[in-house]
């Protein structure tokens, strides 16, 4: 039996009358040890590091260069804290990074960008969707990714950038940031495909011999379907907003390509919604021609129960034991009982025919 | 069995025909006797006192302070009046204050903001959730808040405000109100985080055995959402008239603060929906189960019942007392009947099965 | 059995092709005698007196007095003209008066405001919501008002007017139109509060012994809300209109009173939009409950009669009349049946039991 | 039994690919020949005539007169493109006039506007709504309407325009299109008049007796409501675009007779959606009622029926004709079984009682 | 048996981390070899040729005339990137070229417009919709069009081009591009009449004699309404921002053009919506119709059953065997046991009658 626990990011853990500015963890801490890495980059040339003490990550920025700090694991709220201080930021946008039951959104700090957006996998085993959130802070040539563990959804970008061709080693840290984003959408479509071909997988097996479980596993999709939608619908007004903005964070030539994203969430919501659609459809189906069958089979065994338990009934009364019941001489007496019961059949027969029952 | 009254805040009385500016409570009292607290505080200086004469308030107000009177227990309208004329409030004002039936709104009037927000409390006893309303009027350095009886969200602000620490003490009056709005907010998530352990409690129910009651719980949970929503819902309109408002009560470092009460009740809202369409699907899937168990129950049962009725009929017939039934006479009219009825058996089992009926 | 009639304001009359001049009063006629009253009053004098010869109403009007012209009964479509002519309305705004069939509506003539709201009654007896229409023009220093019956839903503000004391009499026409949509308005607050007291009595119906006409009763009440939902929710656009208006005859102090019409308007609506979420809600509750009740008493009674069947055509073959039976003969042929009939009970029920049937 | 075929105007015959000059004819041809009258007039004088060559119809024409060509039977492109070479109207335009499947809309062109509508006619006979087409064209002062079929529901106008009293003959063209706007909207309410009727009906019919048709008829009412709403639906947006519309073909006062028939489209849909709220409304209600009566027959009628099988399997054992039955020797095995069955009896009576199932 | 499988343009592969830059072709093969033609014309001349090789394109584009290329066939990434080089297009451009899983879209560069359109085909055979993408941009006087596989919708456009005659040949590229969104459009009123008269088929065969296949083919049918929806509903969007641009390369004669387009995908929408608002009445008609014939069925037969019962159990009562069975001895012991069993009839008939259970 699969577990069916409500996301961890509906579950969030109040923390009334506190402090704004207290920094809280919340959500489960998915790995031990927080992991900083830290990419320098321009046309030239291209450094990697892993961070091992926070504080110094201010002390390897470079003017002239696209700076990118990703830190996997969020649960060290000192760690966060140290990067705010050393870069500036709010100290509300460091406690909704740490707040991962966040929806996404976007804010624009007078001197920052704050992005939320929500990561996708699919679990192919159990046919179940967890959310992970990532937070982007863009500031001048700064970026800022927050993860709470490691994914190889980056991996490819981190290739390129490696091996220094193509467009982003020789753009600004906005186009950084349109590649996460990027990458982040993109990785809701393997999500969909997932999921389109296991609801392919249940029209089938609809068609072929829809079993108990059936219905369990439409329900249960639709259920994902939930979260899912969840978690990709506001980013099409994260996107608009950020493509709509007249920052100078972002430039022109990037205005485009966060065009695309949008159209991908678009598309994206289109698919969940559709699916959804789908998913409806074909349980309404399925309800409908099993009460269909039923029905059906009701009917037919009924009318055959209905139409014997007369003529038991006059077969009972000739079984009773008086002495004095007269039929039972008479020498045509079975066989007009015979006639009787036979009559009585056809009548019914007939009567339920032309009432169309059967 | 648990009661279901309506909340009262949806059960507004009427007082047609009277003047506007007739003071008069609409709710229950719930509290004896009315308590004033005032805080009068800035940067270096926070004073802290119950005033017991409420025409006293206004001597102890301090410019170049906030100022922030505190009333739980709104019954006595003499008390909110005298309140009202000390401070100049418009008599709508003052009955908004009294009618606890309100949805949450702001009103932006010359001279002041009024804001009417709902707090909610769960009683994890009996899971329902009661709403009260609270008021708050925001007038230059005075901050009135008005309650139905006194509630300890508001016991870690006080505390920092006695602590003298943290951004609050340096603040203005538009930060407190901030403050108020966040506490109340974040109580939101406690009720939400509750109501999420309770599904997440019906789900477990659902896979075990879901007994009688489940049905019951899961409308009652339904029936709580849509009071939970009416409350919450508003607040969005509420906050984002705050923050956009040009009005010069709010100052600019305020307003990335009131974007972050303005996400959260959009958060808030979007797991109410969420949790709705989660207790739907369950319903559904529920209904949809208990229906299909049930076909399957009286399909096997109906099927057993009909291919027996005839063969007892066939007893039944040689179970007559004629004299004249020549059958009864034959040496082989035992054997055959019983051929006769495995036949029946038969046919019937081979037609139902070539029918996909079991 | 209650009276199931739509309401006539859904049942327009038609007058296609006619001129729209041509005035004709569409609805019923619900009084014998239209009735005209009239009030000129201002801070210092207050006439109040009753028309009789309708032409006069022009002769009685004082400048720098708000004149009020109250006409109970609308059915003479005579005197809706004589006032059209003496007082200038467009020929339109006269055909509007005489039709009941309209929806709130607010229209802004050159020289003149025309305000269409409906007034609601609530029938304890039937449980019945009967609406009525009720047509404001306001012209400068002039309120003329129409009503298809005579209403004590005023008498309130002709009290208050009569004393000579408070707000209404100092305060211009503006002010008078305000306190005849608030008296309107508070009339639906009575409405809303009689349902509610009925929903809550359904609730109660419902915990206790939900009888027949329980369900009838729910359908009749949300048949009800459509009628109410109707009448309120286009009001709200209605006073909009009114407060946004750049017109001269709404003066800046009128302003927030018709801000707090539009909060009642939108909190009765809100009112009726929860209470018909309760009633979906309480009658889906209701018949799942009915449909899982109906399931187990079908479970229950069929198992019982299929375990019987096969054991009853197993009696009845035993009972068969054949001269040759051996079993019958047998001396432990009783005992045996017996021990078959047992075996086949046993295997029936764990059978069933296992498949947790019952 | 009724036909239900589906309005022509949803069914739009293809041209694909063809040019958009290209003239075609979409939908029925109703009348065989087609009809043009013209009305030349002014506030003096008004002249009506029969056109029978339709190229002489701009000869006709007269500046300072309101110049009004009606054509009843649009099938024949040839008089429709006649009328568009003569008046120089767009070929996009013409091609709307003949393709009848056109939802409701409005275009403004450089120099003239052009106005789709439908009129609907409603048959007593079989509750069925018809739906036509009307296109109209106004261009200074000349109007022209274009029918699929002569309609009786501009008579009343032509008999003002022969009269030669009221505002109609003063006024312009302008005010002539408003005239026949109204005159259509006004219609609706002749349609939605006949249906409240019959849904009226239906109700009494519900209280009554709901008979087999019951369900179908109301089906068919929600069917012919889709119909309606669909054609009147999209006039708001016509009328509230010609309203605001900034050309010279509107003048000032015409502007308050376009915004009563807005009213009106509102009213129309309005009603069409309560129409459609009843419905449903009472459908489910007799689904509900229906369901419950099933429910509470097949409860006492299976209880019935499961009281008695068990006891006729007891006489049944005792039915058998076992030579060694002892029981059957006793002189109280009858009394005795009777106890047996009367005492089953009085249980299983005492269980359900006790379960409450009856 | 149908199948059932999701329109590859739900089937979006994902390409997570890959440069937005590499191209690749996302969809189905549908071709072998792909085909450009290219149609260079202007008012006087027309040239029609069949390019073999795409690196020729550019060399016979001609200035002062209209350029169309034409491309059946994408899934060669390297004749669409050789276009896009020879023509300056944007790699996001070429990328959404390439994915057939885009919904309708159009995004205006600095440079051209890129428009994505959906074309539908209605296969009679097992009434599927199927979709295909058309990608079109629009740069100075150069047309782009890309399709999957040659079509034949456009044939009548190459038609009036070669025929020399007509707007198409005097206009510029902005008509043309107006001329292949009129013949897709025009398209989708080829499948919505197929769809209508299949809907009408159904509605005839409901009213005939629904067999079992008819609810598969009306969940069938608004399946295919899921997609075909969502094929043409962001259209409307399309075409609207087509028209509203203030691009140079929108003439204002095509203006009015692009409206009827609008006008066209409105109403399919519109189509589309009442054809599922049909279906979804027709199966709800089904079910409620069913459902009622079922109980009419069951009751009666359950009323028989019931009444049968106790009398069989009577009868089977006087067919036990007991030696001391003092009724079976007496003369009119019989004939009132008959009486006994048309009492219990009489009275159990009567009951039911009255209880109006038949």
């Amino acid at each position: 039996m699969q577990t069916r626990l409500i996301p961890s990011f509906l579950k969030t853990t109040s923390k009334a009358g506190e402090a704004p500015g207290a920094l809280k963890h919340i959500g489960k801490k998915k790995i031990e040890v927080p992991h900083i890495t830290m990419w320098v980059y321009n046309k030239e040339v291209c450094e990697e590091r892993t961070v091992d003490n926070v504080n110094d990550c201010k002390t390897f920025i470079l003017n002239d260069h696209v700076n990118w700090i990703n830190l996997d694991g969020i649960h060290n709220t000192q760690i966060v804290e140290s990067l705010g201080q050393q870069f500036g930021l709010h100290p509300l946008l460091l406690e909704d990074i740490l707040n991962t039951s966040h929806r996404p959104k976007i804010e624009e700090f007078e001197d920052c960008f704050f992005v939320v957006v929500k990561m996708l996998h699919y679990s192919e085993k159990d046919k179940r969707v967890s959310v992970e959130q990532v937070s982007i802070v863009l500031k001048d040539n700064l970026v800022l990714t927050f993860q709470e563990q490691p994914q190889d959804i980056f991996d490819p970008m981190r290739e390129r950038l490696r091996a220094g061709k193509g467009k982003l080693r020789s753009s600004g840290s906005d186009y950084l940031v349109y590649r996460i984003l990027d990458a982040i959408t993109d990785g809701y479509f393997t999500i969909l495909e997932h999921i389109g071909n296991d609801i392919e997988e249940m029209e089938e097996q609809f068609i072929a011999n829809p079993n108990d479980t059936f219905i369990s596993s439409v329900y249960q999709m639709k259920r994902e379907m939930l979260f899912v939608r969840r978690a990709i619908y506001p980013l099409r007004d994260v996107v608009v907003q950020l493509q709509h903005s007249e920052s100078q964070f972002i430039s022109d030539t990037t205005v485009p390509f966060l065009r695309d994203v949008y159209d991908h969430a678009i598309q994206a919501t289109d698919s969940v919604d559709t699916f959804r659609d789908l998913l409806s459809n074909m349980l309404d189906n399925y309800l409908s021609l099993i009460s269909n069958k039923m029905n059906s089979v009701m009917k037919v065994l009924t009318i055959i129960a209905t139409i014997f338990i007369p003529l038991t009934f006059i077969a009972g009364v000739y079984g009773m034991n008086f002495k004095n019941m007269p039929e039972l001489e008479w020498t045509l007496g079975y066989p007009a009982v015979w006639c009787v019961m036979i009559t009585v059949f056809i009548v019914m027969v007939t009567y339920f025919r032309r009432k169309g029952w059967f």
